[in-house]
């Protein structure tokens, strides 16, 4: 197995063609010198047709400082460049993206925001990827206000966004509403606080977050500014002490941590449980484990049901942003997605599926769809 | 004509796709999640590997700040797109080398260095592109000393490499010593510049380079460094005044200007005199009015014989120094590019015939072995 992954990644997983034929000198003198100067020139004159006239428009920079990659942690750039040309090839394969893996030599967030706003004019979107926490929140607070171009960093939005449609069908097979459920999650790192953050907008009833230390609630000595944030608006019985503990009667888990959950503490949930262990390649407790007491388990895993993967909301979200030429990525257009991916489940939502496959085709055109709709709803679709 | 270029270039003319198959399960599992972390972790263990497991090592950024496109000037990085495109394109098309184009939104050479600084462990090397004088000779110089890839500046080298090359037969052809020829240059952008440095490394008898304000000559008034240096080396004779007056006796004529030569002027030149007017659209002299007086007769345009174009160097130069994983691209590995063009030529020169065509298939892989010769002779090849 080992060997046949190397196989596959040697030389890399993607490469740049050409679209147009130049195979004689009327079309290379077309295409290039001197042929290419009179659509340089309109461009120069009125510069939206460079929308229409270069590739940018269907462009996403896929940029990572290799601080926080899968649960490897700060790799570096050289070693995260197999996920970002991982990710590129996703974001064709499932929506017709043109997606490029910038790797930075840099992990200082101001030399980060410099960079991509300097390279801004080459893309149409910007993909933050396995970039570390705290510092991942004001990168792209910062590159949402500096560019007029959407700005997106998946580790949370497009883990936030596909839990959201997973928790929505599996809070119906449970006979649960949304706002009646008291959730834990644990990890408050990027993908933790963006999850909860959007279950909040979404309505659940309450959610405890923990990090390494413990159970978040207000008041607990050295929270940094976005925990103390997040204290606010969370735990409202104000619980401490571990992850475990706060699962006595929770109605949902959800594992955004490398952490690990006693087979005592799920059966300590409430009755009907949803247990979203989503840490990869090890989830906090083995689905198989879960299922003796959870109704509704969820894993990051392929080879167990209901995989819960980030590829089922970035390509079609970009799609979505990229086909209006929208300048950003709203709160709407995240909840859209998520409602358009947890919609083509339906009526067949149960246990073993809350969430459809990786490879099915309706996914990526319906969120897309759903983001384009939202984004001109919110204002800031340009067509 | 229009229509036709303006529908060619429509949605751009690359994009990025992928080379794997991930069209299951298993599949994907191995270039994604979880199966990539194996290849992550290899390379962060050995960076080395990531020349080996990524795409890097056959990519080149064809960084432009859109200061000096084509004949067109400072038109902003928007416009700029279309040529880095094309120039992508044809990294492709002529050297199987995958290309992306980066316009910049930043025309301060301290930011475009640190940018590219940044940008660098997603490259295996940086072609500079259309950036203006005489900021590129900074921004490539520091660039070099700051990066283990190569960096290399086409409109300052591609355009000397090809014209060394074409010059070597056109002097075979008129029976004369690179030696014994005294030239003209007319224009000291980048190019003129680059095109009297490598003339001189070549060997040639004499050069005097003008620009706007006429000949440059040593104590001429008001000359930039880069120019007060070129005083020092060219114009042996302190020739002053007009290139016109300059030409008087002349063997070659290289035009890199917007300038015009009268008629009279490329009568006057030496018997059997070289004329190479590289301005386009538009020739410095009409190559029907030079063939009247001169032996050999070249441009930039496809509908004349001997087109001198860049095409011909910066394909199979970076296709060389990739294959050897080279950390520069030296004087040597240049002179050889050019050499090799020109040895294409070999026995068949004739006055309509002193460079290959553009479709010429040996020329890339013949470029791209006499470069990577060069750079492990010179000590830059990794391999």
């Amino acid at each position: 197995m080992d060997e046949a992954i190397f196989t596959m990644h040697r030389g890399g997983k993607i490469s740049v063609n050409p679209t147009v034929d130049v195979s004689d000198a009327v079309a290379l003198a077309m295409a290039y010198t001197p042929g290419v100067a009179k659509v340089c020139t309109a461009i120069a004159d009125n510069p939206e047709l460079a929308a229409d006239y270069t590739w940018v428009s269907n462009t996403v920079a896929v940029v990572s400082d290799g601080t926080a990659v899968l649960g490897l942690g700060d790799i570096g750039p050289a070693a995260a460049m197999p996920v970002m040309e991982g990710k590129s090839l996703l974001f064709k394969r499932f929506a017709n993206v043109d997606a490029v893996p910038i790797c930075l030599a840099t992990t200082d967030p101001e030399k980060i925001i410099e960079t991509v706003v300097a390279l801004a004019p080459s893309f149409g979107g910007i993909n933050l990827e396995d970039i570390s926490a705290p510092r991942c929140f004001e990168i792209e607070d910062r590159l949402r206000a500096l560019l007029d171009i959407p700005v997106f960093h998946d580790d949370q939005h497009g883990t936030a966004i596909v839990t959201l449609a997973a928790l929505r069908n599996a809070a119906k097979v449970a006979g649960k509403a949304l706002g009646d459920l008291r959730a834990v999650v644990a990890g408050a790192g990027a993908s933790g606080i963006a999850v909860t953050k959007m279950l909040l907008a979404a309505g659940i009833g309450d959610i405890a977050v923990s990090d390494s230390k413990g159970l978040i609630y207000k008041g607990r000595d050295g929270l940094n500014p976005v925990k103390a944030a997040l204290a606010e608006r969370t735990n409202r019985a104000g619980l401490q002490g571990s992850t475990e503990s706060a699962l006595a009667g929770a109605d949902v888990f959800i594992g955004l941590s490398s952490s690990t959950v006693a087979e005592e503490a799920v059966a300590a949930m409430a009755p009907s449980a949803i247990v979203f262990a989503l840490s990869n390649p090890d989830p906090e407790v083995h689905p198989d484990v879960a299922g003796r007491h959870a109704l509704v388990t969820a894993t990051g895993r392929s080879d167990f049901p209901n995989q819960i993967n980030n590829s089922l909301a970035f390509p079609g979200i970009f799609r979505g942003a990229l086909d209006v030429r929208a300048t950003d990525i709203t709160e709407r257009m995240k909840l859209a997605a998520a409602e358009a991916i947890a919609a083509l489940v339906g009526a067949d939502a149960a246990p073993g599926y809350v969430i459809p496959s990786q490879f099915d085709e309706r996914v990526a055109p319906a969120v897309a769809e759903a983001v384009s709709q939202a984004a001109r709803a919110d204002g800031v679709a340009r067509r």
